[in-house]
């Protein structure tokens, strides 16, 4: 058995294009089925794989997997569950490579964050100790935009645009409301660590088309005075105003702004999101009347609205992977090297698995500006061509038609069961 | 002075495609100069005609008002103001004429909902009682889709489109997260009396794609027991559901689910929204874990996925109100009659004003799902058509090319200025 198969498992939160990535990975293989035998999906990510549980991708036709590239969320599943330290928890490993030498799997993509990066790098390491060497390689995936070396990470780059968007239509509507009724629209984002995704709602404002809007950061601690000034010189100049706020962003004492002990008529705690918080502050402070929204996962899930860039990068990540494979490589992930702005340009680099795992790549200081509410030029250049381009998918009805695979599961090989933690 | 002036305003809450309507209005204006003379917009809806502060659309270039077809939100502004009664207020009537005839204004269009219906037939009755007749036709236009005898309402099938495809995307996600993470998404959308946003959630599981979606309606009194139990019987068979909520659901005792007499650390009252509430009470009484999402703004102003049947339709109201003014119709409002569903065939028709001032159009009974969570085959045989087709604004450089009208004010001709209560 000289040729192998494959394993591919999506990890953590799922983005409006990992499944553009599963496509460039799948199609690619497919190409090249002297050397690669079959992809083998885990189902739920990789427990999928410690239960062996698998799905076989080749039961699927090339009309399926190709409409992977439109489809949000992930095709196979996902799950957040990171696997320990290999001296606390070596019987995860030592079960993983069992699993892939009964099915022959000689690769291991593993398409996530830095949590999961840290993971394929452990499973490259122990196999060639269990004398069962695979071949590694991370494809990454993560709307928080935090893994290192690359320039970006496929799936920020459409969230970015999706909050862009939407920042932009919510202030045109509360622009149009502002004189009688809502003066501030309050829209709360993804980003528990870093304010990539709030500093993409700076984008709605434009040298063509200026507007009001204010961002809180998670890297600036919650200043409720100098916020209340800010928010009521905008009003008072333009006679509404925007803030997107990052679902992290905490206070001085360095709690979390959201969790405010919140408690119903009963005494019972209750949890709410960030931007009612905000809303009530300014409701308080101000007095303006205000609407909030929460994106939660519409933001990541919007496919339909995804950035062109993004969907290329995300399937050209899957495409690197299997190439990368091919030529030999272990431990690495593909990455976007960024060569110039204007026009954007961009090429397919390659990063060692130990630079990348376990480093989070925080937002540029020299991103956000002086004031703390707002993104520089530096970070319009940055951002700019992520969310450029649309790239549409096909309608059925007045809906997108995304796809759902059969994923029919792969014939288990071990008799033995295996109960994750 | 034969020929005369027009006056539009644009009333209540903005849409995706109010600005659809007043493209289509002011292009049918401008093709008929022997006829119609200018049309000024109020700034700010109907605030603008009482303290004479009117916007000279004929500044603007034909490409700016071509533009407004794809910009949402209400260019000229909107407000929410109810002019009351003629007995209670006969001053702000009398004064709309005398702004109305100085600035020789011989026809009132008024694009909004029920309450500006009202209005605009008042304005036609008192413009006659006093020797200033002005032909008043009122446009529909209304997210809530609550018009009388339209078929549906110019601005729903937008915030249709986007309930629906935003709980297909959503549920996309929490399938991909439901094993190990979230087993729920619950997404709160507007709708305070009557569920027909809530009812389009429904749209985004088809026969080809079933989904798992459970739908609280304002019509359906919230019981909790029952709701738990059909969550539970969800997440069983799925693995995952999605919950979308509209904000005016109630209790058994009539109140707002959402108004819990939530209360900070402090024992201040917060103001929170329905879809957090709906999430602890799935967390509480399941233990699942949830996401939840809060719509809001976005909804109605996601001109960048608008439903093509909605444009067309509210392009052809501006239109329409035109054409009636010209063949001398007075009092009455253009409405959207359906003759066929399939294929979806639908006409202008003409409905008089006092026969749609003042009534609501609540969503039938058989609409509803007999569990009270769902819509029914006649439900889905009304929404499919209103949320047809696609209708992308252009782009520059990642985001949507909305125009900014200069609005250009109009001299004044009074001498009085007009304090608003």
């Amino acid at each position: 058995m000289t040729k192998k198969n494959a394993f591919y498992a999506q990890s953590g939160g799922v983005t409006a294009v990992i499944n553009a990535t599963a496509c460039g990975l799948i199609e690619t293989a497919r190409k090249h089925k002297d050397k690669i035998g079959k992809v083998y999906a885990g189902r739920n990510g990789i427990i999928g794989a410690l239960t062996e549980d698998l799905i076989d991708t080749s039961r699927e036709p090339a009309s399926a997997i190709a409409a992977l590239r439109h489809t949000p969320s992930g095709a196979f599943g996902s799950c957040r569950y990171k696997l320990k330290g290999l001296e606390e928890n070596r019987r995860e490993y030592e079960r993983l490579i069992a699993v892939f030498e009964a099915h022959n799997i000689g690769y291991f993509f593993y398409n996530g964050g830095g949590d999961s990066a840290d993971t394929c790098l452990k499973v490259s390491q122990l196999s060639e100790q269990l004398g069962y060497p695979m071949q590694a390689i991370h494809v990454p995936k993560t709307v928080d935009n935090d893994l290192p070396i690359t320039d970006n990470c496929p799936g920020f780059g459409s969230v970015a645009k999706y909050i862009a968007i939407s920042t932009l239509e919510a202030s045109y509507d509360v622009a149009s409301m502002s004189k009688t009724s809502t003066k501030v629209f309050v829209l709360e984002v993804m980003g528990r660590h870093a304010g990539w995704i709030a500093a993409a709602g700076g984008m709605a404002s434009t040298e063509q088309n200026e507007l009001p809007i204010i961002i809180l950061f998670p890297e600036v601690a919650f200043h409720k005075k100098r916020f209340l000034d800010k928010v009521k010189a905008m009003v008072k100049q333009h006679g509404y105003c925007s803030v997107v706020v990052s679902e992290g962003v905490r206070g001085r004492d360095g709690n979390f702004l959201a969790d405010q002990g919140l408690r119903d008529a009963f005494g019972h705690a209750q949890l709410g999101g960030v931007a009612p918080v905000v809303a009530n502050i300014i409701k308080k402070g101000l007095g303006y009347k205000y609407h909030w929204g929460v994106a939660d996962y519409l933001q990541r899930s919007a496919r339909h609205i995804a950035s062109k860039s993004d969907v290329e990068q995300a399937y050209a990540m899957g495409k690197a992977a299997v190439q990368f494979a091919l030529k030999g490589h272990n431990s690495v992930m593909p990455t976007i090297d960024r060569i110039s702005n204007k026009p954007y340009r961009w090429k397919v680099g390659m990063a060692p698995l130990k630079k990348v795992a376990n480093v989070e790549k925080m937002m540029p200081k020299s991103f956000i500006s002086r004031d703390g509410f707002g993104i520089t030029k530096r970070c319009r250049e940055y951002l700019a061509p992520l969310i450029r381009g649309e790239d549409y998918p096909p309608y059925r009805d007045g809906l997108p038609r995304y796809v759902r695979l059969k994923n029919i599961a792969v014939r288990k090989k071990l008799d033995t069961s295996f109960k994750v933690k």
